[in-house]
C-alpha cells in the first residue's frame, strides 16, 4: 500500500565518512523528487544532533548539478556525529520532528545508526506518531548483518589493495619487514582486502592478521621469520582489533588510558599498535629494517580511490530507501544482497536484524592457518573493486652471465 | 662531438621508490636502441650492489610492451639500495664494469645516488677508463640542487594533497583535530603539498608545520587552539623532519636510540612523532577527540595516484640521459628547469653541483607565520600535480528557520 501522506522526508548521516556516503544522500534526495506528496526535503546537519538542535536544512532547491558533483565528493555533506540517542535524546527529537511536520526519516550510517532507527521508529510507534524510518547501509567495515557488502567498503577495500599493491612493489625493492595496520574493530574484511594486492606468487602482504582469530605473540613472530627465511622480504597486513585469547584487543596492552568513544567502542588509533609489532619484531628477531605504518584516517576518506560498483550501489540504497517508504509504506533497513556474479538485488529488511549487530568475517573466508584469506574470500571481493584496478609489471630480469663470481 | 665508441650501457635505481621512476628508467632502455653502437643494454639488480655483485640482467630484448607496462608501475623495477660506496666498493664496481665493458652509466636516484655517480666518475677518470656517468633525478623529497623539481615529487605531493582533502572533509563531518605527518627529513616541499587540498575559505590543512622553520611545542599548541577557537576543528600538516632551535629532530627527543640508515640519516619512521603531538595537544589543550597519522611508506608508492605531468618528464630525463651522454659525450646530472607556465627545458649540469647536496623550501614558499605556505607556492606546484585532480563540492545548506528553539 502506497505512502501518499503528505510530509516532509529528512534525511541525516551518522557515523565515519565513506568515499561513497554522498551517494546515497543524493539518491535520497534526487527519487523524493519524483513523489509530489513529499513537500519538502531537509537535511539533519551532524546526524541526530541537528534533530535535537533543529539544525536543518532545506535540500528541496538543491540543483541536480550540485547533488552530482556532491556525490562525487567523499564524507558525510551533510556532516556527522557519534551520539547515541537515550531517552532524553529521543524526547528532544521528537519534539523537532512533530513541529516540523517530518513524516519520513531517512538514516544513512552503519549498525549503530540503525539501531538508532530502530529506537526512533520505536518511539514514533508508541506515541502513535506517523514517521516512516528508513536505515541507509554504510560502513567502511562492511559489518552489517544481512547484507551481502555494505556501500563504503569496496572503495575502501581498493584503498588497502592499492596501498599494499605499493607497499609490495616498495619491499622488493628495499627488502625488509612492513607491518600495515588497517582499520576494523571486529571485523576483518577491510584488512583482508590486503590481499588483493597480490598477483606473483611472492607478492605481499604474506601475512594477514584479523579480529576474528586470536593473536600471539609467539606465533607472528614465527611466522615473520618463515616468510623471511622464504623470501628476505615480509609484508604484514594487521587489523586494528586484534585480540588475544582474552578477547582483549593487543593495542590496548599498551595504552595505560583507554579511551573510549560515545558508544563505548574503545579507540584503537594512533601509531602505538603499528609501534609495538615494530619494537617486537626488531627486538625478538633481530631484523633491522622494519616498519610498521597505521593507515589511520586516510583509508576511509581519501580523495581519488573509488570503486565504480560501488558509487553506483551507494546511489541505488539511497534511491531504494525512498522507493520502500513511499511505495511500501514500511520501516527497515535497506540490504544488499547478491543475486548473480556479479549482480546484486536490493531488500527491505526488519531494523531489528541489523540494528547495534555485527557481522565478522565467515570462516570460509579464512585460511586454516589463521594469517591469510581464502580463494573465496577473492572471488567475493574481487568484483566490488570496480574497473580499473591497477596492475603490476615486472621485467623478465633475464640474467647476465657472470664474468669475476665464481658461483 | 658525439660518442660513437662501441659500448655496453649499465643502467642502476638507487635510493627510495617513487610512483615513476622507471618511466625513467624505460626512457634509458628505448632511448639506447637508437643508438646501433650500444651494444647491449644491462641494469644492474639492487643499484650499485648490483655491480658489486656482478647481479646484471639484460634489457636488450625486454619488449618495448613490457617496458611501458613497468613503466607505469611504482618503485625501482631493477630493485634499489641505500648502500654508499667507500674506496673499496668502488674498486670492487670497477672490476664488474671493466670486465663486461661497460661504457656508459645511468644511475637513478636523489643526491646520495649523484654522490655515487660523481665517485664512479672521479674513478674512472682516476684509471683512465672511458666511462660516461650520468645522473637521472628522482626523489619524493624534491630536494636536489638545480632542478626547478625532482621526477617523484610531483605525484607524492598529489598522493599528499587528496589525502588532505579527505582528511579535511573527514573533519568537517567529524570535527576534532587531527595531525597528519609527512615525509620529509629536511626539506618540506611534500608537507607543503597538503596546502594543495584547499578550496573553501575555512578548509584545512589550517597548519602546516616545516623543517626549514624551527619547532617550537608552545608556539604549536598556541597555532592550534587559535584554530579550534576559529573553526571548531583543526587539520594540521607536519613534516616528519621538524626540528627545535638546536636543529634537533623533534622526533628524535623521544627515541631512547636513534636508528641511522647508511647515509648516517637518523631514521624518523614510525608513529612516534605523530602519538607525542596528539597526547601534547590532549594533555595541554584538554580537546579530546585528537587524531595523529603517519602517511608512511604509502605515500611513497601507492599504485593509483600520479601526475600525468610527473609521467612524462621521469620518461624524458631518462631521454634526455642517453641523448646527452651519447651525443654531447659528458658526464653530469640531468636537471629540470622550468621555461614558462607551464613549460620545461632539460640540461646537463656538473654532478659536484647535484651530489650530496639538499635544496630546502626557498624563504618566499613560506609564510612569514611559519606555519602555512605562500601563493607562490601554491603557483609552483599547482600545474606539477597534472591533469584530472578531484575537487570537493559542498551543499548550500540554505537553513531551514527553526521552530521550537529561540536563538
Amino acid at each position: 500500500m502506497p505512502n501518499a501522506h503528505p510530509h516532509k522526508l529528512l534525511v541525516a548521516q551518522g557515523g565515519g565518512p565513506t568515499a561513497v556516503i554522498n551517494q546515497s544522500l543524493a539518491g535520497v534526495v534526487l527519487e523524493a523528487r519524483k513523489f509530489p506528496h513529499i513537500e519538502k526535503v531537509y537535511g539533519a546537519l551532524h546526524g541526530i544532533r541537528g534533530i535535537v538542535n533543529e539544525d536543518f536544512v532545506d535540500l528541496t532547491h538543491e540543483t541536480s548539478q550540485t547533488l552530482e558533483r556532491v556525490a562525487q565528493t567523499p564524507s558525510s555533506a551533510l556532516a556527522s556525529t557519534r551520539d547515541k540517542p537515550d531517552l532524553e535524546y529521543c524526547r528532544a527529537m521528537f519534539r523537532t520532528v512533530q513541529a516540523h511536520g517530518i513524516g519520513s526519516f531517512f538514516y544513512i550510517g552503519g549498525n549503530d545508526s540503525a539501531d538508532t532507527v530502530r529506537i526512533i521508529a520505536e518511539q514514533a510507534h508508541a506515541a502513535d506518531y506517523r514517521l516512516r524510518c528508513i536505515h541507509i547501509p554504510k560502513t567502511i567495515d562492511n559489518d552489517l548483518m544481512v547484507n551481502d557488502h555494505t556501500p563504503g567498503f569496496p572503495s575502501a577495500a581498493r584503498f588497502v589493495a592499492q596501498a599494499f599493491m605499493g607497499l609490495n612493489l616498495d619491499s622488493i625493492a628495499l627488502p625488509g619487514i612492513y607491518i600495515g595496520v588497517v582499520m576494523g574493530r571486529h571485523a576483518g574484511f577491510l584488512t583482508a582486502a590486503a590481499a588483493m594486492a597480490r598477483k606473483f606468487p611472492d607478492d605481499g602482504p604474506h601475512l594477514i592478521y584479523l579480529p576474528e582469530r586470536v593473536f600471539a605473540f609467539d606465533g607472528f613472530l614465527a611466522d615473520v621469520k618463515a616468510i623471511m627465511d622464504k623470501y628476505g622480504r615480509c609484508i604484514v597486513a594487521v587489523s586494528e582489533g586484534i585480540s588475544d585469547a582474552n578477547h582483549n584487543p593487543i593495542a590496548s596492552s599498551l595504552a595505560a588510558q583507554i579511551e573510549k568513544d560515545a558508544h563505548g567502542n574503545v579507540q584503537l588509533g594512533g601509531g602505538a599498535l603499528g609501534d609495538l609489532l615494530t619494537k617486537l619484531v626488531k627486538d625478538r628477531l633481530g631484523f633491522s629494517r622494519v616498519r610498521g605504518d597505521t593507515f589511520g584516517y586516510i583509508q576511509r576518506s581519501f580523495f581519488g580511490c573509488v570503486s565504480d560498483v560501488d558509487q553506483k550501489e551507494a546511489r541505488a540504497v539511497g534511491e531504494k530507501a525512498v522507493d520502500f517508504a513511499m511505495r511500501d509504506d514500511r520501516d527497515g533497513s535497506v540490504t544488499i544482497h547478491r543475486s548473480g556474479d556479479y549482480a546484486v538485488r536490493y531488500a527491505l529488511t526488519p531494523l531489528k536484524d541489523i540494528a547495534g549487530k555485527t557481522k565478522v568475517m565467515p570462516d570460509n573466508f579464512i585460511a586454516a592457518s589463521g594469517h591469510d584469506i581464502t580463494e573465496a574470500f577473492r572471488s567475493y571481493l574481487m568484483p566490488l573493486l570496480g574497473s580499473g584496478m591497477p596492475e603490476a609489471y615486472r621485467l623478465s630480469r633475464t640474467p647476465v652471465a657472470k664474468i669475476l663470481t665464481k658461483e
